[in-house]
């Protein structure tokens, strides 16, 4: 029988480990492809390297900076980029950095001329590191 | 080539204005059609209005049935409706809300006679204003 | 018209009860086949039982555990399992408690060879009852 949802993982090991290689049961993504469609469901990603280790403690326009790189890469290695993003879960330890975390997503956003924006939601929360300030999660569709 | 995906962003202008408008890259909603099936992301969504401004500052019902108004423009502006929703998440400042927010999902959903009624999560969290005390984000699938 | 979306509540009053008998308006989870596909959203779930009372309040692992039994249940009564799950998302009353919770976590995946693992999201929450300290969202994908 022709195998109609083909599940696997996302990894960009050149900029972020596997969480397994840290003892945590989950993936830095998975793509589900329903015949020619893919959802790509992107983890919780914060601003680590690929050792695992946390980068730029204290330095919140650094971490979110690293939060969307890795976030690319993670897309890149399944054909995909930020056009293909439909929602975005933003996660800050203090709302007060709001305000730069949406000036750094504007223009980031805006060198690569995305339109229309995906859909958004914004918390303030503690993250699983205390050193972490921001942490994304994101859902891309894509076709093969 | 046909194409398989097709992307637009969610607006209801009359009801709350394009979060571009002060400054933040994120759509209302995004809606992404796969052949006959759209998929609609719903952002995060407060009790604001047409220009942006925070509405009934410290009285958590009004926010609430202007959070399930503002939803429900959305869904309209698609063509969809309540029924449509497959799973909401609502954040709450204050958790010691959460009685008064069912007392007014009940009444809405009842109103609405929504059966099955959506998958749902409910967490405390702060959100993006300080005066906001209530948030929801939802998906909604429909067919054209 | 053939139908081509089909919905309809998930549950397993066996394990936990409906959110309706204490007043809420929410299902333990919706399923939502589109043809052949199912999307299955499993709504936060936590450690609580078929009479909707809290289970195993002040103790973590136990909470975890039952958290983890409440969706397998729920995805049975649909024929999937955790292999189905695409995406998680955890809430934790206290972060402290990540490191067990991954202990557990590590264990429960482990013992169903499950592989890749799914995406997932863990961020610090309070949920709706003062006692829960656990709280899990998920979403699988199935082929009927």
């Amino acid at each position: 029988m022709k195998k109609i949802i083909l599940k696997k993982s996302i990894s960009a090991p050149r900029f972020l480990n596997e969480p397994i290689e840290y003892n945590k049961s989950f993936s830095r993504g998975l793509s589900v492809y329903l015949g020619k469609i893919g959802l790509l469901f992107i983890s919780g990603t914060a601003s680590i390297n690929n050792k695992g280790i946390s980068l730029y403690a204290g330095d919140f326009a650094s971490q979110t900076r690293r939060t969307f790189e890795n976030i690319s890469a993670l897309l890149k290695s399944e054909g995909a980029n930020w056009h293909d993003i439909v929602q975005t879960r933003c996660y800050l330890r203090d709302m007060r950095d709001y305000k730069v975390f949406n000036g750094i997503r504007n223009a980031f956003y805006k060198k690569q001329n995305l339109k229309p924006f995906p859909a958004s939601v914004c918390i303030q929360a503690n993250l699983c590191r205390a050193e972490l300030l921001v942490e994304i999660e994101a859902i891309a569709i894509v076709k093969k």
